[in-house]
């Protein structure tokens, strides 16, 4: 099977560096919107300009888009999934169901195959909720994120005026975790569970104070949490971005028998040293699992709930059940 | 749907109680090799003698084997594999695929559907080993299970001379799990990762120095493992048999980048004060999943991996994209 990628941000690099351990995916090639003659690639990949995509329409089994979510993947996802299988890692919660809609338009429309939100959240954790959900219908489930930067985040920070660069760091609070484990029916805001942590570089005589006004302010992103805004210098972003850690922890609490006399407590850690890299991975398994249900006829848009397990390895039936079950 | 319950030990109580936990799932019966009238269900089902079950072939959408894998499972799931749809927690990892290969030939030959090996391990754990594994091709992965009763282990124990009863519980050793977390590709046997503790019943005036020895070298059972034995009164054990809790720890670390110079820990833990109650809510989350693949059209044996996800939760496509992605 072959992939390409669109997008040569941190995400586009992580899916480049994670074919290594993918075999069966051959990488056509990367397309950049910039000049394609000033990028060098990790592992010496082929850049094509992004304008000559559709020329290689043929070649190409499905198209990786690694784009911002906040202004870019919902006019890019759409369009693309007309002329190619996709998948994008679009991870604004609150409009994905929107998302989704238009994209599935547009396969049904085209005969084609799209996969969205596929990373480790939205993806390997929403997993997880749903089949934490499913063995225990009643209880709450609990997502931290952090310590680490969020992309999507700190993207949207970095398209307010004045803003030259931004690292945005989500971080769970400890106390917040405990009370979740203890207590099956706690509420848990995300103001409660999280602090966001803006490292920001101003343009020269930019107004600090509306910039910060901005990012408290915005819709979806920081509104509903406690936001601190601290403005660095382009130097300190440069060492903070050489590495870029993530990680979440999920606690499903609820109980079970005929007085719900018995508790039960499902917890996924999540520990990464590169987030780009690890959802590089999550990419190329998922396309992989993609490429197997379009290779049965499937048509549309799907989410990671729809793949089947199996799929994401490349293995037989008889392999797995001995490997796994 | 329609299910039913063949066999009613702790497993059958399980599925039973988890019955009210999924309104879209109607118990029939439950099916019973005692004497139907000598059984008292929790929740007032009714009983049936399992020499009956063909007679309601045409009633029983799905039928819940809650049988021993030791020695009754490998012939009873083939068999009633030609005439109903199945689903068992086969839990003897070493002959899952025979087993697997003998009830799809009965399922094939019949036009049924079945599921093996159910529950959290083999099953929910399964399924997070293969997650894991899709998206860290090169990772170890450790499963610790504990802290929970093993049978076998307290069966050998009060073979001993002077000893009343026991419970022995098969404990993870937290140093192990620290090591698995730190160190990739570090081998830990079984005994590495887990020690055994003995709540034991002695005899009036019993040997209890004597006891003690003959437990800790026990050749197979314990002479290898760190040991623990505890006397208490025969009360103490009474209370202990109530509660049937487990649990497991399941971490995977992998690396990747150009260089394999980023790390990254997937954890998974599971504290489940009941065993039989959990195993029971898994395994009708899994019937529900199933019964939607035969409404498929699908036919032959299935294991968790070829489960669709959304298929778990009784929730239309936008309901799960909007809850749980």
């Amino acid at each position: 099977m072959n992939i390409a990628i669109y997008g040569y941000g941190n995400l586009g690099k992580g899916v480049e560096v994670a074919l290594k351990n993918y075999n069966d995916i051959t990488l056509f090639g990367i397309f950049t919107r910039r000049d394609k003659n000033s990028i060098k690639t990790i592992t010496n990949a082929k850049v094509y300009n992004s304008s000559d995509l559709y020329l290689y329409k043929d070649k190409i089994d499905i198209l990786i888009i690694c784009a911002g979510s906040a202004t870019e993947l919902p006019n890019l996802s759409p369009t693309l999934a007309k002329d190619f299988n996709i998948i994008d890692s679009f991870d604004n919660h609150a409009d994905i169901l929107t998302h989704y809609k238009k994209i599935n338009k547009s396969c049904i429309e085209n005969n084609r195959i799209a996969l969205i939100s596929s990373g480790w959240d939205p993806g390997l954790l929403s997993l997880f909720r749903l089949y934490s959900k499913a063995v225990l219908p009643f209880s709450k489930i609990h997502t931290f994120w952090g310590k680490g930067i969020s992309q999507g985040h700190s993207n949207a920070v970095k398209k307010i005026d004045g803003v030259l660069d931004c690292i945005q760091y989500t971080i769970p609070i400890k106390k917040s975790i405990y009370k979740a484990r203890k207590d099956c029916n706690i509420n848990l805001s995300n103001k409660q569970k999280h602090l966001r942590k803006c490292y920001v570089v101003a343009k020269n005589g930019a107004n600090k104070a509306e910039i910060c006004k901005k990012i408290k302010f915005m819709p979806n992103y920081f509104v509903d949490y406690n936001t601190i805004v601290k403005f660095v210098s382009q130097n300190t972003i440069n060492k903070m971005r050489k590495n870029l850690p993530h990680g979440a922890t999920l606690i499903t609490s609820g109980n079970t028998g005929l007085y719900n006399e018995n508790k039960h407590i499902i917890e996924y850690n999540l520990k990464l040293d590169s987030n780009p890299e690890f959802t590089g991975n999550i990419l190329l398994a998922s396309a992989r699992a993609l490429y197997k249900m379009k290779n049965k006829g499937e048509t549309g848009c799907k989410t990671i709930f729809d793949l089947t397990p199996s799929d994401f390895l490349d293995l037989s039936k008889d392999e797995i059940i001995k490997k796994f079950l």
